[in-house]
């Protein structure tokens, strides 16, 4: 593929009390310019990612919205798949350069949640879920905790190993100045964090948060530079909206054909990755990635996190979520699939200080919808 | 550019309260993959245009949710831009053919309106609008009337020109059976419907209405036949979201760039076009549609409608909204920049019937999102 990144940039993410979706886009998209030195006036396209601002804040029309406050003259569009909304926008400005009709495009990702009371926040994310999961009465966790027991029972995944995905992401956002969480967390801490629902407790949930993330994807060769980072693959699965409609509830099929086919387009092996930034809403949903991606056999994935092998300052080959992940870093919904591509941009760069992985040089994220209806695969080179 | 519509259906428009969007979607999907005599599984990625249902329904995440429901193994978006919604997912699924990433892919645009309350309606219309806007609680009635009403004061257009619009496109949707409106109408008729927004008169407004249509968009030559329409031109633009901060409101700046480019595109003039379905949510929008894409000087339009010389059966040259356009033909509003295309297919291909647009060569679309934020503009040619 003839598509780079010629600048990316993240807001800090957390609980951003005194700033707007406006201020925050601003940030993210100003700063993503300024790294690929392009001028606002080239850019010729704008991707939002973005699920609740409709739901939650009665505001629609996303892309001129932001084409408005960016002071962008050019087309926009608002793309929205749930938590997998930010990987769509980035998936769908990489088609809109590759096909030519447009040469320099920004595809930022932006979410604010915290202006909202968590119940309401709860229910409109269930937006991403079916009919039936909503009619029942039920929320992420639980359809997450529902993919953690059957986990558990069928390869002996423990709670501990749980907490494990829980401890890494942590201790990894404490190394990342823009992460929502800074404080490292022990495995006895998560297991005896409140349980919200079994066998997950709080601190195996990512956060509720807020943020935007940019990046400038471009064709233009006056903008391709020793900085820029070429996208090898881009592909996007579906799967059923519903947990109950799945033929198996041990690995998110979406995920696996995502992957599959990226590895194809990228013309690369699983074990050709050197970072990842994957789609950890929930500490099962890494253990159950590692597995989709190919990184680990089904069932080992597990043991291998618990064991560190993934956690920086290892001599693994692969290391996941430097950025925290969704748990550490924090999950404004719309805005993680745009901020995972961020940090492997910064990690193929080498410019990621304190979590630099050594000489990484591909780079793999995987972001997801719902409990899995769509996976997004984009896999990175320097 | 090298890409063709080569499957078109839509659904009945009107008050469908017998039928849900899952049902709308199987029917305009499933016409249109028999239109194209395309396999289902042929299909590659999935872009569905639609405002509402997050906001009315609880119900996001509608690439996953369609997908599913009409058994696509295929990547899958929601693309929003409040009324542009559809005119947006198709440019993206034609820039995604182009792209070389899909080879046949499925425009789908889908209401449900009339299940909810009317003022619930309204309200979440206005997330196409500013915050000023909302603030201020107008409604689009309104801005369009504000529109109007510099457009009368600007160039003498009157009360019986606006009214002479939905004579024209109530006498087209007469004869168009999948339209919600098959009452003709009379200029008194019109200018003595209650008052919403003064100029604009209850017959001046697009109804609220349920429907979906789509299009199979491809580059796959096995599918390319004589019943192929191809897309010469797709281009969209973008203006400020509120009617406050525009330097004239005797014009959608947004049309004219979109249209200007679009010509270029398709290295067309203006008066090529034999057909078009232009953007009528208010009778005074079709009259700026008119001048905006440069079918009619500035000023000029109003009164060359009232002369009937866009309306079916004149020797006139243009013939616009055969379909019966959002007011006749109904306005389900991610449906509605599908269903002008549909409409195309149909005229190009000689395949209209009674309001079949004699020797239709060249056709246009044009979709609107808010007050004019959004602008989106297809040409296609036999």
């Amino acid at each position: 593929m003839n598509v780079f990144i010629a600048g990316a940039a993240t807001t800090k993410f957390g609980e951003l009390w005194a700033t707007s979706p406006r201020n925050l886009a601003q940030e993210a998209v100003g700063n993503a310019l300024k790294d690929a030195a392009i001028d606002i006036r080239r850019v010729q396209a704008l991707f939002v990612g973005n699920m609740l601002s409709g739901m939650l804040g009665g505001q629609e029309h996303l892309g001129a919205f932001f084409a408005e406050e960016l002071h962008l003259a050019a087309a926009a569009f608002k793309i929205e798949g749930a938590c997998a909304s930010g990987g769509l926008a980035l998936h769908n400005a990489v088609n809109s350069v590759l096909s030519g009709q447009y040469d320099t495009v920004v595809a930022l990702g932006v979410e604010k949640m915290t202006d909202h009371k968590p119940e309401d926040v709860a229910m409109a994310l269930m937006g991403a879920g079916s009919e039936e999961e909503r009619a029942s009465g039920v929320t992420f966790p639980g359809l997450y905790a529902l993919l953690a027991q059957v986990h558990m029972q069928t390869f002996g995944t423990t709670r501990e190993d749980l907490a494990a995905v829980a401890v890494k992401n942590h201790y990894h956002a404490s190394l990342n100045p823009n992460a929502q969480f800074h404080t490292t967390l022990t495995i006895d801490q998560v297991m005896k964090s409140p349980r919200i629902a079994d066998p997950l407790r709080l601190l195996d949930c990512s956060p509720i948060s807020d943020g935007a993330a940019a990046l400038i994807v471009t064709r233009d060769k006056r903008y391709v530079t020793k900085n820029s980072i070429k996208i090898m693959a881009s592909y996007v699965a579906t799967d059923t909206l519903g947990l109950s409609q799945r033929s198996s509830l041990t690995e998110l099929k979406a995920t696996k054909t995502a992957a599959k086919n990226a590895y194809e387009q990228a013309d690369i092996e699983a074990s050709d990755v050197d970072v990842a930034e994957v789609h950890d809403c929930f500490t099962i949903a890494e253990i159950l990635a590692m597995e989709d991606l190919g990184f680990f056999p089904k069932g080992k994935a597990a043991a291998a996190i618990a064991h560190g092998i993934t956690t920086l300052g290892t001599s693994s080959h692969l290391i996941v979520n430097p950025s925290g992940g969704l748990k550490g870093c924090g999950h404004p919904v719309g805005a993680t699939g745009i901020k995972q591509v961020v940090e492997l941009v910064e990690q193929l760069r080498g410019g990621a200080g304190a979590r630099q992985v050594k000489g990484a040089k591909i780079g793999l994220a995987h972001n997801v919808g719902g409990s899995g209806a769509t996976a997004v695969v984009h896999i990175l080179k320097k």
